[in-house]
């Protein structure tokens, strides 16, 4: 077999100074805030498709900086609590993507295509904002003299593909309209790039239905762009405190025998593994710390952690150069598709509104269960889950005559579910990470949603298994990474042609 | 914190010397043959109590060896296919354990304490069998001159511990008559080894209920002196073949692009990782080999991966230091309360006669269900699991009006689960396996119950991970570790004493 080449690295073209992440709508746009870029110039609109999620992401022209700044924490402090959105999978359906807030003046922003810049004004009548008005009526120099715009970021189940269809085309018209050009002649300005297992399905169907070109990018490729990328925004990769492994390097005793290592008494065990509390599920407790953006080096070399259907896990060298060293089934598709049987929930943040009010340790069998206390000889806390759904079987099986099936609440079933696949996940990218001596281990994917418990979870399973000496980093994009990835690929390609695709990854 | 006592290694005492496991009964008791000693003396009985299932190990006399001999299959041809046995966890509870088919005449002995030495032929006409009757009338010279016996396995739910106390005392009532002895004499001739969870919540209940002395020993290294010990019964350990391996170093293009190394061209994949087919369920393609039975230091060092409720990873040392390295609460009591939630078995055996029916393909998102071929570039056959449950999501979830929700089969719901746990808990060994250097790796637990599709799924994750380097090992006895662990730690103080004891441990 001949030696594979090795990619090289790559330069990241688009202009990122002075980006900043928008301010959250409402809850479920935590993870899907525009970007705004002030100093990028080249118009280019791509659409990702992942597994069991559509990602779209797309760049609109508005060289004025909107007025919603970014805000310093994951879950956000939105004064829109529950505005309707389009791009959450909670939301309807049928409800047409194209119908805004009236804050996020940055989607409505068209496509400004580079072979459109000779156009002047146009007809700009059927856009509702005043900020993108007034950007088209200034276009009286060049295109590329006027900088500044945002990315913007869907997602779309695939399951009802004809939405994301619908979205696209209308999005296509509204362009064509704003830059006072033919719908053929936008068309010809667009291009598709499908990334993932979507590029198989829908790249087709994408080509007939929309009459653009479609380009099919590799899906490891375009997460590992996607990541360097979105690390150079400020406070777009975060973590929590090291308040945790303060308190465990001077203990204090506090109730029970936790941090009493006088307890371990032992020698056949693991007496040095620290036993780590289980951190609260919400912040401030273990507040959230931003990177400032920085450049790509500053990340590699990393493991980055994908977490959709299934978990790739991915090991980055510091020159760039990628290989998928490991993965597992257990991922988000085996806790939704769990859920989905288990509880009446119908979709992800249903799940996730549910596990918040759970009490795992109602099916969970944890040591205390088992050892009515801590299991000091190993370092086990009584809370620690010896058997994720260890109590269920006890309960409904042999010997009780079936009468306390079902008794188990879909909160508790819920969280406890959540519990097992994060720890696992969190389990198995530690020791990829210790095995290839990585200390940066970042988590990206649709699964994590930007749910406190979800990263909490995650984060303590690193500290735990690391010892407190690795850290779990997170982005604030982190189902994008594929599709933003597909987008930033084609940036040279588009500058060499000197023509303006719009494409889709 | 002081540096915790190193254990010393120990000298198993017990001759196995001649040791056979004897033929299964039925299915159910593939993993609980007696296993007969001809060299062997000293009568102990000992109980050990797991984390959902209680273990009993004791040993009966009889210096005649049985007419059934050790069959070399795992899961055996039995002539007696469905024979009504109390140990299984899928026997009515209600049911004696004490009413044994007449061939198992090694489970109707009686327990003879080296007290009873003295004592000649007493009141045995309540034993059935022939040959214990003869070895009691044999009993002329001292009991250690005339060695040979049984060592019988268990089984008990805990939610059903009644019936495990009804069931030791009525052994000791009849060990009491069958020595000519009055049944507070034999009591005081008995101790009981308890160990693990049960140790905690039944030692008192007990010693009340059975008058016994109860002596509580530690788990793990109970699981390592069982593994010690059953290592050195012939055709007690066994793996699954190297067909698969020598396929692999000679590929043949088979359909598909399994094996076209060729076809793998990019850089910055795993393209030395080898894509393994995945063994079919059922022997014999990939057929048992079955260890001779060697001294303790042939079996180290090697990985304890022991498959409870929960998975305790145990790394042993080469001089039988052990140290819990790892584990996972993904293990036995996951995959039975997920499937008695999800399924109508009440039973484990249920759950798993439900999976050897299902195709995991029907729930499980494959990596062809998402790219329509291999993906080749990493390494991923088209057959590989992407995503366990992953079809579940899609087909029951928003945008369907949850109509197509519940169409799914508890059988491909049972192999689908049975699939994703026994891979995890393959993956998370090997990895510990790797970190620590060890090739020998042992699998034990009550989880596995010499079942061919978790045997094979086992073997497989491996076998996968290490390229074929490293070795899946099975015992026979798989989920009686941690009892005859306890059974074997109290041989030596027992000598030392010189007085009988029968424990449980």
């Amino acid at each position: 077999m001949p030696a594979p080449p090795l990619p090289t690295p790559k330069v990241i073209r688009v202009n990122t100074r002075g980006a900043v992440i928008l301010a959250e709508e409402s809850p479920e746009t935590r993870d899907s805030r525009g970007i705004y870029l002030p100093n990028y110039i080249e118009p280019v609109s791509h659409i990702a498709i992942g597994g069991s999620l559509a990602k779209v992401v797309y760049f609109t022209r508005s060289p004025e900086e909107p007025p919603s700044p970014s805000i310093a924490a994951t879950r956000g402090s939105s004064s829109e609590p529950s505005s309707p959105r389009s791009s959450g999978v909670g939301s309807p359906p049928s409800r047409s993507p194209l119908i805004p807030p009236s804050s996020s003046h940055t989607r409505n922003g068209a496509l400004t295509p580079l072979v459109l810049e000779s156009h002047g004004n146009g007809h700009n009548d059927t856009l509702d904002t005043d900020l993108l008005r007034s950007t088209i009526l200034k276009r009286t120099t060049r295109v590329h003299h006027i900088p500044g715009g945002s990315i913007n970021f869907e997602r779309f189940e695939t399951s009802n593909i004809s939405s994301l269809i619908t979205f696209i085309s209308e999005l296509i018209s509204r362009s064509a309209i704003a830059n006072g050009v033919s719908i053929e002649e936008m068309r010809r300005g667009v291009k598709i790039m499908a990334t993932g297992g979507g590029a198989h399905k829908f790249g087709e169907l994408f080509e007939k239905e929309l009459s653009v070109e479609v380009r099919r990018e590799d899906e490891m490729e375009c997460l590992i762009e996607g990541m360097k990328f979105m690390a150079m925004i400020p406070e777009e990769v975060y973590y929590f405190s090291d308040e945790l492994i303060s308190e465990l390097s001077h203990p204090v005793t506090t109730k029970g025998t936790w941090g009493r290592k006088d307890a371990v008494t032992t020698s056949s065990t693991s007496a040095d593994q620290p036993v780590l509390e289980r951190p609260s599920p919400d912040p401030p407790k273990y507040t959230v710390t931003f990177e400032t953006g920085e450049e790509p080096s500053a990340h590699l070399p990393c493991l980055l952690v994908n977490i959709g259907s299934g978990v790739s896990i991915i090991k980055v060298d510091a020159d760039g150069t990628f290989e998928r060293v490991s993965g597992t089934s257990l991922g988000g598709g085996t806790l939704w598709g769990l859920l989905s049987l288990l509880t009446p929930a119908r979709t992800f943040d249903e799940m996730l509104a549910l596990s918040e009010k759970g009490d795992n340790a109602m099916v969970d069998m944890l040591v205390g269960d088992i050892y009515g206390t801590d299991y000091t000889k190993l370092g086990l806390k009584s809370t620690t889950i010896a058997s994720s759904f260890g109590k269920v079987f006890k309960h409904s099986g042999e010997g009780k005559e079936g009468s306390e099936r079902g008794t188990f609440s879909a909160e508790d079933i819920s969280r406890s579910l959540l519990y097992a696949v994060s720890n696992n996940i969190g389990q198995i990218a530690y020791m990829n990470a210790e095995k290839y001596g990585l200390d940066r281990i970042y988590f990206g994917g649709c699964f994590i949603r930007g749910h406190a418990t979800t990263i909490t979870t995650l984060s303590y399973a690193i500290r735990f298994w690391s010892k407190g000496k690795k850290r779990a980093l997170f982005l604030r994009h982190e189902g994008f990474l594929g599709a933003i990835g597909a987008w930033i690929k084609n940036i040279d390609a588009e500058e060499i042609q000197g023509s303006s695709p719009a494409a889709i990854s």
